[in-house]
């Protein structure tokens, strides 16, 4: 069987070897000082024992599955593993096989006084799955062995899975029936449907339903008072939605363990092309026509000239416009045709060959591992404001950062706003990398939420981007999630610390 | 200035007169006995005083006001109004005129001890705006006042308007700049933003897009702990979403007074057709395929053959479907066709005049009150269900009715199951209407829950829909929301009664 990285991210032999990080360091280097090390990945050392009794079902406590979810896949997280810095790992970590076994684990965690904190794929890169309270045992609760295709029904293109599942499972077993979610985000191969619904992943498309939520037909959660099940309709206007309410509070509410949610049918019909713009500010007015002419492309993401470069292979530093059609239903060649268009009228051409970003895409956070391990500080964040907004957003971010570089590209576009993503790389310094990413990040924080961004379009809050969420939340709402909490889970069980509760 | 009606829909001048009335009542009589009589409007009578002074800002409390505040626009209210039965007329009517004043009359409300029903445009059908709580007094909030387009953004297609502004008053600011909200519920014309807000209103789009919540780009809410305020941006995803807690909260959780919405430009390409089906259930495999091809027509409205017959003035009794594509953008004649295709396929027929529906679609609610005065029981309900549990819910629902008869249109379609909606015509006897609607409203529910339809997709809880509502809720949601009521709302000031709060 395939193994994960407990270091790093993904699958362990993806990481890149000493001829891979020769190689990214020569690139690197001519922009980047580097120390010419590179870190070793350390053995795991000696943990903290565990300070509760094991949890009534399934559970490990050796030190491989203890270190392996003591944090996400952020760069800081990274950084630690490298140090073996592990001073509060999971006391257990417990695999439920089903809702009486997760009710079991509640009931024992209020009885020993543990908290519970759920996991899926732990690709979280906000701090959702590190508890930061040093004085109370915890136990990590992984539902990787909850991942069921329980009914398909492809008459009315739902299925009903549990929480557990990873993106490539589902898919597996959509496409035996010629279906697919069509939700890619780029944890894709190791993050869970809990996962996405518990943070609210953005995913495959650019356009139109770019959420995970907008494919929720109906979740079962489990809570400490009880189980919530909503009812499976297309739509309904009874109230306040029960669904919107867990979607994004990150286990904090409640532990979805199922749901319905809403599939395709597999696209039949294709259109894409690259559409270069010598001008970044002509791609972003040529994105912001796209989103707001109803084409609705699946594919709609502008890089940055420096992203460009960077990230996907182009050989001039042109803002690249990715611009992707797709249906099962009927051919798209006329929408892309009009996509075209309207780029033309900004000054685009049809790039020669087309920008190949999606593998980049994929291997983008290996290459991260291994420039962190070079001693890069690189990482990434996120926001989304409106087009009004985004060009003192954008300068007010480079500004932050400098003189370390930002890239960005848009994941996803809205006919109000863009959804910009960033990537910095700053030269690091041996055993400062917390400290000056930590900056870094306060400084980038508040260029975002001082130019009207949210701290975040899909990455979540977690841990890391509460003191930004907490300004954000309109207070009043604060106090429903926290009365929400006091009633649901009175003794705060569920994930401690998330979103402030 | 165009006068309202107290007792009955819409605009005064608009209710039938003898002549209108007696031509319906030919039609009617062929299918329902009626005893020939037409039952008049009362003059206002005198109503208990009000028992507390007036609040702090304008207030009204003359008959006029009073009654034409007590109820809402359902059959049941017509009939109520007829009678001159009002045993809990709103104390006052008050008039804000901004948020402060909404302020000052809440902490006037929590000092004598008074009841607040917010109210837009008053066109609620679940008794949403009818206080029932006889022994303590009450002040119906009337958003009237609060009525302004604030700001326009016609660069991010955004526009921030007060609650109270109504559809005509918003479509009117919005055509300056060559932009609609388009949004058109059936009470379009008197009904208010804040209203479509509070209650969740579907709107224009027959796919995709299909409720207000999805043009939500941020609110503003008055509360009795304080203003909650949203960021404006085009998606976030930092936490469980704030707006979508509200929308649909009907006003027990906080009065909406300002929202930013997405607009969009005015459509410019068009194309219509109707398309017949000899077999209503060809009708909803055809609509079911369009609901699953992502052509996203905006009208996609399958009429049943007796709604075909009744409302849309057909001549034969086929189901019709009546289609419509638009785009700002792009000509619609090739998505039309490819439509029409499909519908080809399961022996649907263009046909070869147009259904003239939408007169008909406003002209409704006049003619149903000239029927509720004819003494024909006559009132509408809708939900929503996969297409596997559609056709037993409509065989229930036909057998619940039985032996009145009901119409069925959708009014949406989603890709995993239609929005049904019911007409229902039953024979009254007179003084016992309200016993009559009631009892066939209570089996046509269970018709609808039992079968797996939601018990509004809409319409919304208000009070009427209550009981069904409180066993759809999934519990522990219930538990959310009861705290949040005690959180925001400790005095009960807020619409007390809707959705069970």
């Amino acid at each position: 069987m395939r193994t994960k990285s407990w270091w790093g991210w993904g699958w362990a032999d993806q990481a890149l070897d000493q001829a891979g990080s020769d190689q990214l360091a020569r690139r690197v280097s001519a922009f980047l000082p580097l120390d010419g090390q590179v870190a070793p990945v350390p053995d795991v050392e000696r943990l903290r024992r565990p300070r509760v009794a094991q949890p009534p079902i399934e559970a490990r406590c050796d030190n491989l599955a203890r270190v392996s979810h003591s944090y996400g896949k952020a760069y800081r997280d990274v950084i630690r593993n490298l140090r073996n810095d592990f001073p509060n790992p999971p006391d257990w970590i417990a695999y439920p096989r089903n809702e009486n076994e997760i009710e079991e684990t509640l009931d024992w965690a209020a009885h020993v006084g543990a908290a519970i904190i759920p996991y899926g794929g732990g690709t979280s890169v906000v701090g959702g799955v590190e508890f930061r309270d040093p004085d109370r045992p915890f136990v990590t609760l992984d539902l990787g062995r909850m991942r069921a295709v329980v009914e398909l029904d492809a008459a009315c293109l739902a299925v009903r899975a549990q929480a557990g599942i990873d993106g490539p499972a589902l898919e597996a077993a959509l496409r035996e029936k010629d279906l697919t979610l069509r939700h890619y985000p780029q944890s894709f191969e190791f993050s869970t449907l809990g996962g996405w619904l518990a943070t609210r992943a953005g995913g495959h498309f650019a356009t139109g339903r770019t959420r995970i939520d907008d494919f929720v037909e109906s979740l079962r959660i489990v809570t400490p008072v009880g189980i919530s099940e909503s009812l499976r309709v297309p739509a309904s206007g009874a109230g306040p939605s029960p669904d919107r309410f867990w979607l994004g509070s990150e286990g904090a509410l409640g532990i979805i363990t199922e749901a319905w949610m809403r599939v395709q049918k597999r696209p039949a019909f294709r259109s894409r092309a690259t559409i270069s713009f010598a001008e970044y500010q002509a791609g972003v007015a040529a994105s912001k026509d796209l989103a707001q002419s109803g084409l609705m492309p699946a594919n709609c993401r502008l890089l940055d000239p420096l992203e460009s470069l960077i990230a996907a292979d182009s050989d001039s530093p042109m803002a690249a416009l990715l611009l992707a059609f797709e249906s099962a239903d009927h051919p798209v060649e006329s929408a892309l045709d009009r996509a075209i268009e309207l780029c033309r009228a900004h000054g685009g051409q049809v790039a020669p060959r087309e920008t190949s970003w999606r593998g980049n895409f994929l291997r983008a956070p290996y290459l991260r591992d291994a420039l962190a391990r070079l001693g890069v500080v690189v990482e990434t964040f996120e926001t989304a404001c409106t087009w009004g907004s985004f060009e003192q957003l954008h300068a007010a971010v480079l500004d932050a950062v400098s003189p370390a570089i930002a890239t960005c590209r848009f994941t996803h576009v809205y006919p109000d706003g863009p959804a910009p993503y960033f990537t910095v790389y700053a030269p690091g310094r041996r055993g400062a990398e917390l400290e000056i990413w930590d900056e870094l990040k306060a400084r980038v924080s508040e260029a975002v939420v001082a130019n009207g961004g949210t701290i975040t379009h899909h990455h979540a809050i977690g841990r890391d981007h509460n003191p930004w969420y907490q300004r954000q939340r309109p207070e009043p709402f604060g106090t429903v999630l926290r009365a929400a909490k006091r009633s649901l889970d009175p003794q705060r069980l569920l994930n401690p610390g998330v979103l402030g509760l």
